[in-house]
């Protein structure tokens, strides 16, 4: 418990910080002489000063710290640095602790090695100024501000044995994820789960701004932090050895009150009855750039904005700023904290935990190494079966359901599987899943409640940032989930997916990182059946998003029915370091494809589907009809059958993608088709009339270098929607069958003169159907009741 | 002051509440028969039974007790409903109020009209099922939760007469924008600002949970409440009389503290010493679905999530689900309601206040109504002098900004622009603003702060959601601003820009909306400048995103020099109904035009720059080089430069566009080109090599269709970064003058054997600054001191 430190270990502690500091505002400013064993000279300065000083000692105060309780607990910590563009700071902790060296070899801890680690920060073929996957011990890219504790959250989930320290800068504490985190300790279970410690740095100051969390009135940030449902335990000053002792303090009561709080719940009183545990939360005052330059040029640096990043910015060219450059770095007394050799003295090392303990080298922070594979169920117990296609129908979300309640349960005693999703589970037919297990939540319940549970696995609240940084930190902490989203919201997390793509896309550059599992995208409820909500819930734009970005780590696949959605989805829920987006629908949907068929069809990702054309094995195609997603597949199979009785002697291909990579040239995603390939199915010469899930001009990036491209026409959705019936969202986007039809007999040369009286068909239909649905308010029964083996 | 409302009153708010509840009931499920003159048939039931029950109850309360305080106390009040999707409540009290049918005249105030309020209501042809630009005095459609705090704090800004009434459901106030919005009462002005009014209703439950400040103890969510800053006063319960008593003196006694708070700050006690105010928060816990069905098919329904949506699913089906429905629509006993016409009884009407007084007539709800032309500042006092191309460099945002401070004076009093931004004012270069105006800041201040001001019209937190939602409910409200952010993290806010662009939109087509003043963004601090942060700050494809969406929303402009970014800045700032997204960097540049050259080439939007390629007007161009943003324009005009040094006998057009949307066919876009101009311009059949501020295929999505597409070959950002030098980065992304230079080599038929050589010297170059930079940290001098006058 909180006694006061001895003298000797404070000493101990204040030197390894003193070497923090210093190892940090060295990284920022030299590239020599780095043990300042001589003056400082302009040639010792970098030429680009690049960096963020001003969060930097905070950190490495927090640091210090937590490697002390981890000395005394024998604690597993995992740190989540969110302000981590104080990369400085991280770095100097990883090469104090070995952990970098253990990493990066040639980084060694000595003097050449510390020079190394200076030079190369920020420095061109070095290594980046924010935390990122380069650095040892991180799984929290500092870039983008708001999500720090929500990956801290995920990382504690289903780690009891864990503790996730989480430092939130008060910048980060203004983002809107971030503030809709604290809440996150409702869904915290302390027997299952490990525990969280919120660390919010008040340091007062942002880039150019005081902080908002910084200016209210204590006893309002206190019932703010309360309100969250935490316990806050305050430390804060300028004076390092009265903060050294009250963050111990602050520290071992927060710990023990944690330890008190799993012991009680772990003790087997799981009843109803328990209470919500109040969680402690630390909240640490010190000056930004705390222990740099005091005033510069005459302005007050240390404890204003101006120390955010480079507090004296001219040091090459300014002998004044070079003096006061020098004067701070001697301030640390560097000579006590490292020998002539340039390792830290012993009193420095006296404060690093043992081996794995270090949070440089923390596993949980290479989480592929404990990552298992993931037991998917077979696929043959939740198929449909499919004796013709388009004969029955079948709600694909639904049928994956099932399967994803066995994988619940298969993973029962594991618990490295969590599925996650703002509300919608059931909203998106996968309520299955509550069979097997239930939805996390530690608030209070009702009689009426269903299926909530202190140790669920579903984890359900009305934020898509939340369940994207409560899966992004279980996933790279090794385990595996789902995040099934409607599909227009998912671009509330359009900023945070492409932090995580970076992140992936980098990691797998580093042979010492381990493949982590995907983060897998279920988005349903999409665009094309949205009656209820209308135009302000369709958007099939997050496919263009990501596809932007990395092809190393990119997948999209939009499986057209019920069994090649389950196939997909074996394929996915067990693979490595992408980012998969699965597209598909929750309303009934025919069946096409028998499991073996889709096995099948998934395998290549793209195929004729022979017994929808006209494919006798000896014409070429007169057109081809190309589709991708559920809707539009059904469309671009009714539009075949149309122009099979309409215009019989027309040679019709049906093909349908399912992974829109494919798309792309072998040269430019490791999906993609060699031109060979995508002639063979979608000709050269041929007109192509391709009916899409999304924005229509996506399939011409992705096609525009085929030398078919000049035939391709693409319907898809054009931002025209309402509360509409399903087959008008069609027709409003000229996606539907009449009109697939017509685009057909306007690309085809040389047709019948009957061609334009089928066309003239087609548009009477498309009239009968704008007057029968205003007057009934449903689609024509044609339509409605159609079925392909009618 | 909150006396005890006498029992008529009582009386009459409830019958017109339960007037509004019927009116929303029968939205969801009458065809016909609406004031139940004779008993239900299946035949009277829509038959797709769409719409959201669950919040329609609380809405309509709401909306009652707002009604009688601005009976009584003669204010002026803009309500903004975040649980939105409760349109038939919103849409009854407008029926009921008089504005619907001012607004639409066919939806008269009678039988005939109540029958075409209820059938047209999430029928096709008709009205969708959420609040939207539809829908009389809205400014915030109900879709995608988050927003509606901030949208009411941004229609409050700089409208001290206002009160903007802010419902927000339990299932909203999960969110991450909505959670980081309560802050904004730190950024309220009472002197020069409304009053924001936050009605945060409690009904329990979102689609299919229970929601998280429902199920903590009340005393938990006070502290909450004050933790964000206000005072919360509570009203609940179930049954109608008690909550209306209640409500009513809540009502009051928030309003009357709001009157005190604003008494006193306008009182001329505006010394720095004035206490921040803690400003009112009513809690409503009423239940969900209230007066609904109480139990369905056996299981609990009013009061549960299962009243979220229809609580009765199959009554065209089965004959007790439409026996449940007529005694529920009979319970608010229609016929003291309506009189036998079908209008509202005087009962009833008494409870709407007069004209323009109306929720649904806020002239703030149709704020192009109030907007005043923006005086943008003459460019003259503010463009650089530019003798000869690239020879000056200047920072484009830097310029830009001394056109913002002017224009700040010069609204001085008008107060009807204001700037917001994450933090970024100065970081962006455009400090200059801070001569003319403070930061909004009520929260505590330091001798030490700058800049900062209770009546600021700059408005910075790190927070883009919270800009956003400033600027939007700003704007909608008729008034100006301008959003400065860095590029990569506005996806932060993708989502929220699709819904605007959607509302903008669909209001262009109603004639009774007036044009609102658009939003407008500057993306700065760009993905070619992330000399500081990184690869996690490189991003460029919001120009993607919402070139996804309404073409007439919609326009992208990249200047690629200061006196561009100045023409581009008084085109977008007094614009009317878009979304403009100017990209442009904030290092310095190259002055290339003169501001009339500027002032021509923007009117164009695109257009030959003959003075930096061959042009001599006898020869068509062997290879066009083209170019959009500032870095690329830079590297084509030195690879020009290059070419003209190596390869003298080549002609080499210059092309630079500034205006993206311009590369689009013209019935694609209203800014498109006929492909007569854009032949003219890029001729058909030479090579393109074109220099791209972003990902390149965009460049190929928007010219696919073009007779030289085929000749067209894009360089941009590939996803390849780090911290690292300007020039590292285009090399990187193959973005370079080199490269440029090998493209043309590589493109062009029937080159000298000298081009092979010249091809050599170019990748010699790029060789030499891989080993230069890691050896010095900084440019190659030909490169860093490269002038295109040199």
């Amino acid at each position: 418990m909180a006694k006061d430190l001895p003298k000797h270990r404070l000493a101990a502690l204040d030197a390894y910080w003193r070497a923090a500091n210093y190892l940090s505002a060295g990284q920022i400013y030299l590239l020599d002489n780095p043990l300042l064993t001589r003056p400082l000279t302009p040639e010792d300065i970098k030429p680009r000063l690049l960096g963020h000083w001003g969060t930097s000692p905070g950190l490495n105060l927090v640091h210090t710290h937590l490697d002390r309780v981890i000395q005394d607990r024998d604690l597993d910590v995992l740190c989540v640095w969110g302000p981590g563009h104080g990369g400085p700071a991280v770095l100097a902790n990883a090469w104090l602790d070995g952990s970098y060296t253990r990493t990066y070899p040639d980084v060694t801890r000595d003097a050449a090695g510390m020079r190394r680690l200076m030079r190369q920060f920020s420095f061109p073929g070095g290594v980046p100024s924010h935390v990122a996957p380069q650095t040892p011990g991180s799984i929290h890219e500092g870039g983008e501000l708001g999500y720090a504790l929500a990956h801290a959250y995920g990382a504690a989930l289903d780690n009891p044995d864990l503790l996730v320290a989480c430092v939130i800068g008060d910048g980060e504490a203004e983002t809107g994820p971030l503030a809709a985190s604290w809440h996150a300790d409702k869904f915290l279970d302390p027997v299952h789960d490990g525990a969280v410690l919120p660390i919010l740095h008040l340091n007062g100051y942002k880039i150019a701004n005081p902080t908002l969390l910084a200016r209210v009135p204590r006893s309002e940030l206190d019932e703010l932090l309360r309100g969250y449902g935490h316990e806050p335990l305050h430390v804060g000053g300028a004076d390092p050895l009265r903060v050294h002792h009250d963050l111990a303090r602050a520290l071992d009561t927060a710990l023990d009150r944690i330890a008190a709080i799993q012991r009680e719940a772990r003790a087997g009183r799981t009843g109803k009855a328990r209470e919500r545990p109040r969680w402690p939360v630390i909240v640490l005052r010190t000056p930004k750039g705390w222990t740099g330059p005091d005033v510069v040029d005459g302005e007050p640096v240390e404890g204003t904005w101006r120390a955010h990043q480079v507090p004296l910015a001219r040091v090459r060219e300014d002998p004044e700023h070079l003096r006061q450059l020098e004067a701070w770095l001697r301030s640390y007394r560097p000579d006590e904290l490292f020998d002539a050799a340039g390792r830290p003295s012993d009193l420095v090392l006296s404060c690093v935990p043992a081996g794995p303990r270090r949070l440089g080298a923390s596993v949980h922070a290479n989480g592929g190494l404990l990552t298992r594979a993931l037991p998917v169920p077979a696929l043959e117990d939740f198929a449909v079966p499919v004796d013709k296609p388009g004969s029955t129908l079948h709600e694909p979300t639904r049928v994956l359901g099932g399967l994803l309640a066995q994988l619940m349960r298969d993973t029962e005693q594991r618990r490295d599987f969590r599925l996650v999703g703002p509300d919608e589970t059931a909203s998106n037919r996968l309520q299955a899943v509550y069979e097997a297990t239930g939805k996390a939540w530690q608030a209070d319940t009702l009689p009426t409640d269903e299926h909530l549970a202190r140790d669920g696995r579903v984890m359900e609240v009305l934020c898509e940032h939340l369940c994207q940084g409560w899966l992004e930190g279980y996933t790279l902490t090794g385990r595996h989930g789902l995040f099934s989203c409607y599909e227009a919201f998912v671009h509330i997390v359009d900023s945070m997916v492409n932090q995580h793509i970076k992140w992936l896309g980098t990691a797998r550059g580093l042979p010492w990182r381990a493949p982590v599992p995907s983060l897998n995208y279920l988005l349903t409820s999409h665009v094309w059946r949205q009656d209820h909500n209308g135009f302000s819930h369709q958007d099939p734009g997050f496919v263009d998003h990501v596809l932007n970005k990395s092809p190393d780590v990119v997948r999209v696949y939009l499986p057209p029915d019920a069994n090649t959605l389950l196939c997909v989805a074996e394929h996915v829920l067990d693979s490595r370091d992408h980012v998969n987006v699965v597209v598909a629908g929750k309303q009934p949907c025919f069946d096409w494809l028998s499991l073996d068929e889709a096995r099948a069809h998934c395998a290549r990702g793209v195929g004729v589907w022979a017994w929808a054309g006209t494919e006798d094995g000896t014409r070429e195609p007169d057109v081809v009809l190309a589709c991708a997603g559920d809707v539009p597949t059904q469309e671009a199979l009714a539009a075949a059958a149309l122009l099979r009785r309409h215009l019989p002697e027309l040679a019709v291909r049906v093909v349908n993608v399912v992974d829109m990579t494919r798309l792309l040239p072998a040269e430019e995603h490791p999906h993609g088709m060699r031109d060979s390939e995508y002639d063979a199915l979608f000709t050269r010469d041929r007109p192509v009339v391709f009916a899409y899930h999304g924005y229509p001009w996506l399939v011409h990036r992705l096609a525009y270098r085929r030398a078919g491209h000049a035939h391709l026409h693409v319907r898809g959705y054009k931002e025209s929607g309402t509360t509409t019936t399903p087959f008008d969202m069609v027709v409003r986007n000229d996606l539907d069958r009449y009109r697939l039809v017509m685009d057909v007999v306007d690309r085809v040369p040389g047709l019948s003169v009957r061609a334009a009286a089928v066309r003239q068909t087609m548009a009477d239909a498309r009239t009968r159907h704008h007057s029968w649905i205003r007057e009934h308010g449903v689609d024509l029964p044609e339509v409605a009741h159609w079925s392909w083996s009618q």
